[in-house]
C-alpha cells in the first residue's frame, strides 16, 4: 500500500508539474501573442497594400509570393509553393439595378454573384416573383416564365450561432439561378446574407450544376435594406419591373499556387498537423475577415512558437490555400498531393470564420476525442475559451483523408461577421488587434496541446 | 423501499419538469430579444436624436424625458423621477495642443479631463517631463516644478479582461494632476486609457481631491498615437515644450434626475430587484456604449417580460441612474431613497461595459452564493453565455446598501470597449444590434432566474 502510495504521489506530482508547466505555456503563448506579433501588421500589408485576393487575379499572385516571403523569415525548414489551376471570373463594370416602379427609378445597391454570366451589354428588364424558398419556386412553376425571381428569405435572427442562420438560406444564392432556369426564369435575384439592415449587396459563389449552358441565367444580390424595399414595393404593384445590368465572365483557369511553410516535427516528421486559412478573398473589398485574419492567425502560430523557442514534435505545416471562395481547388490539390505523398496527417486547423473574439473550436471527431480534448478546457479558460464542440472545421481542410485525423476549426464571436461577409466593408478596420491576436494564441495554444500529448 | 423510490421518481420529474420549463422560457427570452426588441431604436433615439448626455446639460435633460416617456408604454405600475443635484462641467472651446520642437509645431489630439480647470486664456506652454507612475513622479521632486507633468503607463496589452488594464493605468488620469501640483507642476497630461494605436484623446473623470483651490493645474487626456509621439520626441529633445489651451470650468450643480419604472412584484411586493444602467455620458460623442447601452438593454429586460407575459413575483425596478461620470449622485441618491425608505433590496444589476458580445457576469457575492448561481449555467451555455465569477458589479448599484442584497454586473466581451471609452468614436454605428440584444436577454434570464428561485 505504502509503495502504491508512493507511486501515486509521484504520479500525482507529475501530473501536477504536467498541469502547472502547460498552464505556464499557454499564459506565454497569449502573452506573446498580445505583445510581440506580427499578425495584424501582415494583415495590414495584405489588406492595405495588396487588397481584394479574388483567384486567378494580379492581386493574389502578390499575395501569395508576400506571404512566401514572410513565411521565409520565420525558420521554416522549407517553405514552397503547390501549384494549382484555379477558375477565374472577372466582374467587369459595377453593375446596375433598379426598380421601375410607375415610371419611378429606384437605385438598388447589386454585385454579381460569383460564376454568374453577364446580362446582355443593354441589361434586361423584366417582371419580378418574390419567394422565399426554392421549394417555393418549384410550386409556383408555370408562372416564373420570363421572370426575374427574387430570393427573400432573411437569416434567421433567433440563432445565435450566425452560421446556423446562413447555412439555413444560402441554397437561395447557390443554387437559385440553377434552379429558377429550369421554370424559363430570365435572371435571380437574392437578398444578401446579412444579419442585419443595410445597404452592402454580399456577393458570395453560385453554382449554375449541370444544367446546359444555354441554360445560364445572371444571377445578383442586392442589399438588405433593397430586399426589404423592393418586397414591400412588389405588395404594391406587382408589375412593377427591375432592371440588372452585369457584365461579369467567367475565363479561362490560371496557374496559382497554396504556400506552405513546414517545420520538421523533433520525434515524429512523418506525423503531420496543418494550421491554416485561405489566402483568396472575393473582390469587393480587402477581404480582411474572410479570410486575411486566418492567414495571418496561422502565420502568427509559428512567430509565437519561434518566439517562445518551441519546437513541434510532429511535422508543423502553415498552408495558405488558394481559391476557398469559387471552387476550393488549393484545398482538394493540398489532399491530393498528401495522399499521393502517402502523408499522415494527425492534426489540421482551419481559421475561417473571422477575426473576431475567438470563443473556442468545432471538431470533427467522435465524442471519446472530443472528450480528451475537453480535458483541456481549464487551460483556456483563463482566456475566456469556453465552447468546444462538434462541427464542421473548414472547407480547405476538408479534403484531407488521412486515416485518423482529427480537424478542426477555430470558432469566434460570430455575430458580426456576415455584417461583413463577401461584401465592401471586409476591410481592415473592422478586424481589432487584440481579437485577432487572441485567435492566434488560441490557435497556437490548442496546436502545442495537439503536440505534447496527441489525441489517441 | 418502493415509497422512496417513488418519491425520488416524483422529485426527479418534477426537477426534469422545472428544468425544462426554465429551458423553454430562457430560449423565448432571446428570441424575444432578437427577434422583437425595441433597445436599438431606443439607444438610436438617444444616440442620434438626443446625443451626447453630460450631466447637467440640456440633452441629459432630454434623455430623462425620452426614456420616461418610454417607460410609461411599458406597463409598469408606476413611472417616476427622483431628483437629484449634480454638477455641471463644460468644456467649453475645443482644446488645442501642440508640441514645440526647435520651432516645430505639432499638433496633438487633445481634450480636458471632467472636473479640470482652464488653462489661462491664452494658454499655457512649458517643458515635459514624462513619468510612468505617481510614484515616479514623487520620486522626481523638485524636478517637477514649472513642468508639465506627462503620465504615459499604457493599457497593460497581456491582460485578456482589458478592465483590468483599465483600473491597473487609471491612476494617472484620476489622481495625477492632484499629485503633481503637489509638487509645482503647472498643468498634466496623460496619455488615453485606450488598448489601440489611433488618434482619438478620451476624457473622463479626474479629481483634485483635498488640494486647495489655488493649487489646482489643468490636466488634460492625449490620444495614444500622441503619447507615443511625444515620448519619442522628448528622447530626442528634452527640452522640447508642449502648449495646451483649455476653457472648460465646473459651474453650479444642477437639478437632474435618476429615471425609474416600477413593476409590483406579484408575491413579495417588498422584495426589490433593479436593473439598471446610467443615463449621462460623456460629452465628445453620443455614448452608445458607456452607457447608453445599459439604459436600453434595461429597459428591453421589461419589454421582453412584457411581450412573454411574464410577471415578476419580486418587484422590478428599473432605474437610470444619473452622473456616473463625473459625481455618481444618481446612485448615492438612490441608495439614500432606498435607506430612508427601508426598502428591501435583494439583487441589483448593472449594464454598464458597452453594447458587446455578453460573456458572463461578475458578482459581489460570497462563494456560496455563487455556487448556487453557477448551478443556472447550463441554461446560459446554448447562447454562449459561460462566465460567472466574483468582481465588481456596477458603479451606480455599489451605494444601495440593504442586507441580503446580491449585485452582479454584465461582462460583454471586453476587447474594443476601450477603441470607444470617452471618446468621440464611442458612437451609435460601433453598436451591433444583435450583441445588444443579446445583452438584454442575458439580464433578462438571470433576473427570471432570481426571481423564480431567489439566491439563499
Amino acid at each position: 500500500m505504502k509503495k502504491t502510495f508512493f507511486a501515486l504521489l509521484f504520479l500525482n506530482g507529475f501530473l501536477l508539474f504536467a498541469q502547472t508547466n502547460d498552464e505556464k505555456i499557454i499564459k506565454e503563448i497569449y502573452k506573446s501573442a498580445l505583445t510581440n506579433s506580427k499578425c495584424y501588421s501582415w494583415l495590414d500589408y495584405l489588406s492595405n497594400n495588396i487588397g481584394s485576393r479574388l483567384s486567378g487575379s494580379a492581386s493574389a499572385e502578390k499575395a501569395v509570393y508576400y506571404t512566401k516571403a514572410e513565411l521565409e523569415t520565420l525558420g521554416f525548414d522549407r517553405v514552397f509553393l503547390q501549384e494549382v489551376m484555379v477558375p477565374k471570373w472577372v466582374r467587369g463594370e459595377k453593375e446596375v439595378a433598379y426598380i421601375l416602379d410607375n415610371k419611378i427609378k429606384t437605385n438598388i445597391p447589386v454585385c454579381a454573384l460569383g460564376g454568374s454570366i453577364a446580362t446582355s451589354k443593354n441589361g434586361l428588364t423584366a417582371q419580378v416573383i418574390e419567394v422565399k424558398s426554392i421549394q417555393e419556386l418549384e410550386s409556383l412553376g408555370d408562372k416564373i416564365k420570363g421572370k426575374i425571381v427574387f430570393f427573400n428569405r432573411p437569416m434567421q435572427p433567433d440563432n445565435v450561432e450566425t452560421f446556423v442562420s446562413y447555412g439555413g438560406c444560402v441554397d437561395q444564392r447557390y443554387a437559385g439561378a440553377k434552379e429558377a432556369s429550369k421554370f424559363g426564369a430570365v435572371a435571380t435575384i437574392v437578398r444578401s446574407m446579412n444579419m442585419r439592415l443595410d445597404d452592402f449587396p454580399h456577393t458570395g459563389n453560385q453554382s449554375y450544376g449541370d444544367i446546359p449552358k444555354s441554360q445560364y441565367i445572371p444571377t445578383a444580390a442586392i442589399s438588405t435594406n433593397a430586399a426589404e424595399l423592393l418586397s414591400k414595393s412588389l405588395k404594391n404593384n406587382p408589375n412593377l419591373k427591375f432592371y440588372l445590368k452585369q457584365s461579369c465572365q467567367q475565363m479561362d483557369d490560371v496557374l496559382s499556387y497554396n504556400v506552405v511553410g513546414e517545420l520538421k516535427g523533433s520525434e515524429h516528421p512523418d506525423k503531420i498537423m496543418v494550421v491554416g486559412g485561405h489566402l483568396d478573398s472575393w473582390d469587393l473589398a480587402d477581404g480582411s475577415h474572410d479570410d486575411g485574419a486566418g492567414v495571418v492567425q496561422s502565420m502568427e502560430v509559428v512567430n509565437i512558437f519561434k518566439n517562445m523557442g518551441y519546437k513541434p514534435k510532429n511535422t508543423l505545416r502553415v498552408v495558405l490555400f488558394m481559391n476557398e471562395e469559387n471552387g476550393l481547388r488549393g484545398g482538394k490539390k493540398y489532399a491530393e498531393l498528401s495522399k499521393s505523398n502517402n502523408e499522415n496527417h494527425i492534426f489540421a486547423l482551419e481559421s475561417d470564420s473571422g477575426g473576431f473574439s475567438p470563443r473556442g473550436f468545432s471538431f470533427e471527431c467522435d465524442a471519446a476525442k472530443l472528450n480528451k480534448i475537453s480535458s483541456w478546457k481549464y487551460l483556456f479558460e483563463p482566456f475566456l475559451i469556453h465552447s468546444f464542440t462538434i462541427g464542421h472545421s473548414g472547407a480547405d481542410i476538408e479534403p484531407i483523408a488521412s486515416k485518423n485525423i482529427i480537424k478542426a476549426g477555430l470558432r469566434p464571436d460570430s455575430q458580426r461577421y456576415f455584417d461583413h461577409h463577401h461584401a465592401a466593408n471586409d476591410t481592415f478596420d473592422a478586424v481589432n488587434k487584440r481579437e485577432l491576436e487572441l485567435g492566434a494564441a488560441t490557435m497556437a495554444s490548442l496546436l502545442y496541446l495537439i503536440d505534447q500529448y496527441g489525441i489517441e
